[in-house]
């Protein structure tokens, strides 16, 4: 199970079933369990610990007997609403592109990744939909090529034009001519830096280097207020045998020392601006409404 | 074969191999006609055409019955010289080493890739000996894995300290802490912009992010003076099917459209300096010296 959003809507369904097979007088304590379990499982994407705290407050005000039931409507209203995000970041990014657009992503931010069409992606279909998108680079996104996987699979299932391409290839995919680049977020900190796919940072410095503008397209559920900046976002260190191994093939050898961070972090000053389920945020933020902490609080994002 | 000066080393040989199987009377013709198609196998490193025209010139002055033993000392001159070209540029770069340094480079630039210890990785060795190696970052290097596959195994060899990691993860590499990165070349045209294996530019734009030194390391037979600049360097373009598989796994479907440059053009004003076998010029250039430029005249570098 993998990308932010999709992460956060699964492991709300599995509190709802872990709920649902438990006997009333266990429910509570059962639950719980299963919502600080699976809270813990993965360190960087916010949406996760954000459906987790949801789940639990929830069952906080909720009795033994119906507790189940509530759980299931809450863990179908979180699907429901990254479903409804996924439709209103596609129709907020589609002003951000041109006719004949090519368009650079990384990672796999589509409808493999959310509950609905996706983020990134989501901006792509809704752009091919309307006859936009001229080609779509791809980068293969080692270790675990969720790009040359994924992403490539999505587009051409979507008959979106595309081109795979090797991570290192970024810069002279670049430079033969993008429009735009959109990635997807795992964690946002308060002042925009951006946490998303290891090698979103050489991609973001790239852009930069061709003055192509770069894109986050995010649920403000991966928006964390509480984060003050990217040099406090966790980052995920995964098993070395994913960038020792290639799938069944064995690069090194495996007393090979690696150095495997999951995720990168995007400084705000590469990020031209944030493409959200609230609409469209040009970085220094303006943010006008207020927005929802993990806490279920109502904050107002900082003006910049 | 690989490595631009390796690739050189092993065309002329070849051609010496040629000559001295052919009959005197066809000598001329046979060693031409393999020196036409070796010079034209690879167009991005121009080690190739350097050692392609010196044989070409060296069958020029002799006759039909002293042309083999000719060519193969000439061979094994070029074999020589390269050889001692990697003592040159150990001994120059070592210079740029710290105590207890932390160093990245990319692809494979050993003695794997060169007729002696390397150009890159030669200095590292050379630094080693010393005792001032805390490490080497190893970027894996898709689509061949050079550096997964090569460098990691020749330092492993070695005995030096290293950690791999996927090409991705050079931002996050350099953000942990690295002293300077070294690359090689397969060409430098005559402003500095370096042609080097696909991926070095976007680890020479997050070098300049960190404020991190990025040099080139490599003989004056990779300077082609008749280049004016990276965007007159031709890039070789190979095979879709390198990103789409590796060895035995399949990561994309075969009717994949893949983009798959095999060098990337680093300019001038992101590398710090050119550590040679006639010592270390910093940009902007101060050569101070004559070249031999690919017809075999010998030349000024422009002072800058």
């Amino acid at each position: 199970m993998r990308g932010a959003p999709l992460i956060g809507v699964a492991a709300a369904l599995a509190v709802a079933a872990e709920a649902r097979r438990s006997d009333p007088s266990r429910v509570r304590k059962d639950t719980s369990r299963a919502i600080d379990s699976l809270g813990s499982a993965r360190p960087t994407a916010v949406n996760l610990g954000w459906a987790m705290s949801r789940m639990s407050r929830l069952l906080q005000s909720t009795d033994d007997d119906s507790a189940a039931a509530a759980l299931e409507r809450e863990a179908l209203a979180i699907f429901d609403e990254d479903r409804a995000a996924c439709d209103r970041i596609a129709g907020a990014g589609l002003a951000l592109i041109p006719d004949g657009a090519t368009i650079l992503t990384i990672c796999n931010t589509g409808f493999l990744a959310t509950g609905g069409t996706g983020t990134a992606l989501a901006i792509v279909y809704r752009a091919q939909s309307v006859g936009r998108v001229k080609r779509v680079y791809v980068p293969e996104t080692r270790p675990l090529l969720q790009g040359g996987r994924l992403t490539a699979w999505e587009l051409a299932s979507a008959g979106v034009p595309f081109k795979l391409i090797a991570d290192g290839a970024i810069g002279a995919a670049l430079r033969s001519g993008v429009d735009l680049a959109i990635i997807g977020a795992d964690r946002i900190a308060a002042n925009g830096d951006t946490a998303n796919k290891i090698g979103s940072l050489p991609l973001a410095l790239a852009c930069k280097r061709f003055r192509i503008p770069l894109y986050v397209a995010a649920p403000l559920t991966t928006f964390d207020l509480f984060t003050a900046d990217g040099s406090q976002i966790p980052i995920e260190e995964r098993d070395g045998e994913e960038v020792r191994r290639f799938r069944r093939s064995r690069i090194a050898d495996p007393a090979a020392p690696v150095f495997n961070p999951a995720f990168d972090v995007v400084e705000a000053d590469l990020i031209q601006g944030f493409i959200t389920d609230r609409g469209l945020f040009h970085t220094p933020y303006r943010f006008t409404e207020g927005m929802t902490n993990a806490s279920g609080e109502k904050v107002l994002f900082r003006e910049a």
